[in-house]
């Protein structure tokens, strides 16, 4: 080939805009998709069964209660497609939405439920909509791009009222950065037996986001409308589930990569703070940054002049700047531009 | 791990049903995918834009006729979802048609045309029902699994006249192993503007069936409506495309492959001969075999009882079984097992 192969950025960006783990993969799922390598010629059934069954076995449940697909996204998509031909989706202002416009983009409805004044989500108002005409609600937890976690007990209490008239679609995406991720999560409600759905991926804190592997947790109902929708479970790479089944346990691994995180998280409240600005408390690998009368777009420009990629704004949320935690060298990049870019955009 | 990582089939299984291509992936294919696991925690969207370069670079396309997804599978179901939301797809009786049963599980209609006394397909037949009220033809060709080339002249012709009524998806999934691969293509009818959209995979010749990458070829509108439907380009891992960009080219392997399945379906079809067999002409990696009066799901029983497995009959189609060409030991044991089949089943 003429130009070199480069796998990740270019030389010299700090990619802090997808909330990905540079910290990872871990070595025991390089390891593994180096061997596989060796056998991508062979469809990999086998490997999608062992890692549903190691997925039912910490959780105690029935392999039919799980299915994989490439990225969580991937059967997200089929499941809000299913639902939003029924009824429409119930779901928040500001939140992670790929999945509900693969629906909308098919016909579907999403409602869409403002924020509360902290932007928080309102699950108040959520339960109130889906006692309606609604097929299904949809929560990210902890939201994005707010980094935001709902009250659990709270959580758990209205799903089992919503669960009554509607499917509750939980992402879970960055439950393993929580402070106890276990409380957060809301997989025991699928145990018991509630019309919930939890999405899991290893594209966030196992950082293989690269080899697109996430999972659904569901009652076996939901668990075969998805599949009916698409080729989600055969849609997944071998060295992908190679790199997912390495990593599932290496609690080495998740325990340094969350210690990072936690790391960079008080370097970047620390660096916004002695520039003046604010931001929401963070229980996820990135932060909601408030820059007050400063547009999130121009400061984005700003920062991709000194080679820092962050994220624009999102919707009308205009002065509100998501930063994913990247590695601490870039996160140190990224502080020390941010006076840099203030000044540019005050001058 | 408790259990030893087995990436492939069990130890000692001859796996001949799934048309996998088991001299790959070639040697440029594992060394990229090795390099490119240290980099899998960073989303592989460069890859995408990269691969779809070279697609277009060598048809002399423009990146927006190209599409990637898992598989062509993939891209071919939200292909045949989109286009049976509009009207009924038309298809042949014995042909593969994953995506076509997805399309169905949403509800879309399949009109299918038997095949010719030979099992061809009946491209009059299908010609003729495209001028009525379908909104896609979907041919396989050469088809699966027949093994059976359509004359290229009187296909072209027939797509020319059908796609003024409706889109005609032509899967090439085994184009490069036919006898001349350019010749049988209609990916130039895309070039000139016609209605057709051409899927090919990398899961077949190019030996990378577990990586999972596939790509349509169309105008641009489909491969919009496509994009719109799911989540394609974003389904695809950092590992499938570094192998496939790096073996896209790769002529040697490509040469080396296909002569190593030209052998072995010569070996196939002595072996039937001198059994008294008799199987359709195959321009594939496969061989769709007559067993006359015996059962083909009790001639893959047999098989499986002496660790060789191939695929059980199709629909009604009792009598015709499949072996795929494997490594030329395992086509040899296939052959050696032949015998023994018969004389169980005969008995």
């Amino acid at each position: 080939m003429a130009q070199p192969m480069v796998y990740g950025p270019r030389e010299g960006l700090a990619q802090l805009h997808w909330n990905e783990n540079y910290y990872g993969p871990s070595e025991l799922a390089i390891k593994a998709i180096k061997e596989s390598s060796h056998k991508g010629a062979y469809y990999p059934d086998l490997l999608v069964n062992r890692l549903k069954a190691m997925i039912a076995e910490r959780h105690d449940l029935d392999t039919q209660n799980i299915t994989i697909s490439a990225g969580s996204t991937q059967a997200l998509s089929y499941l809000a497609q299913v639902k939003s031909r029924e009824n429409p989706i119930a779901t928040t202002q500001l939140t992670w939405d790929s999945h509900l416009g693969y629906a909308q983009n098919i016909g579907g409805t999403v409602i869409r439920i403002d924020n509360g004044d902290n932007l928080e989500i309102n699950l108040k108002a959520i339960e109130s909509i889906s006692a309606k005409n609604v097929s299904s609600v949809s929560i990210v937890n902890p939201n994005n791009p707010t980094g935001l976690l709902l009250d659990s007990n709270e959580l758990r209490a209205s799903i089992i009222n919503m669960s009554k008239n509607a499917l509750v679609i939980i992402d879970e995406a960055y439950n393993e950065i929580t402070n106890k991720p276990d409380d957060n999560s809301m997989i025991d409600l699928v145990r018991d037996g509630y019309n919930v759905a939890v999405s899991r991926t290893f594209s966030k804190i196992y950082g293989l986001a690269g080899e697109r592997i996430g999972y659904i947790i569901a009652q076996p109902d939901v668990i075969d409308a998805i599949k009916n929708n698409g080729s989600g479970e055969f849609s997944v790479s071998m060295g992908g589930l190679a790199g997912a089944i390495a990593s599932y346990n290496d609690e080495a691994f998740l325990k340094f990569s969350k210690s990072m995180i936690l790391e960079a998280k008080e370097m970047v409240y620390e660096g916004i703070a002695s520039n003046g600005l604010t931001a929401l408390p963070s229980e996820t690998n990135f932060i909601f940054v408030n820059l007050g009368d400063i547009d999130a777009n121009d400061f984005r420009d700003e920062m991709l002049k000194m080679n820092i990629l962050i994220r624009g704004k999102y919707g009308d949320f205009n002065q509100w700047s998501r930063i994913s935690m990247g590695k601490l060298e870039d996160i140190q990049r990224y502080i020390d531009a941010i006076p840099i870019a203030l000044e540019q955009l005050r001058a």
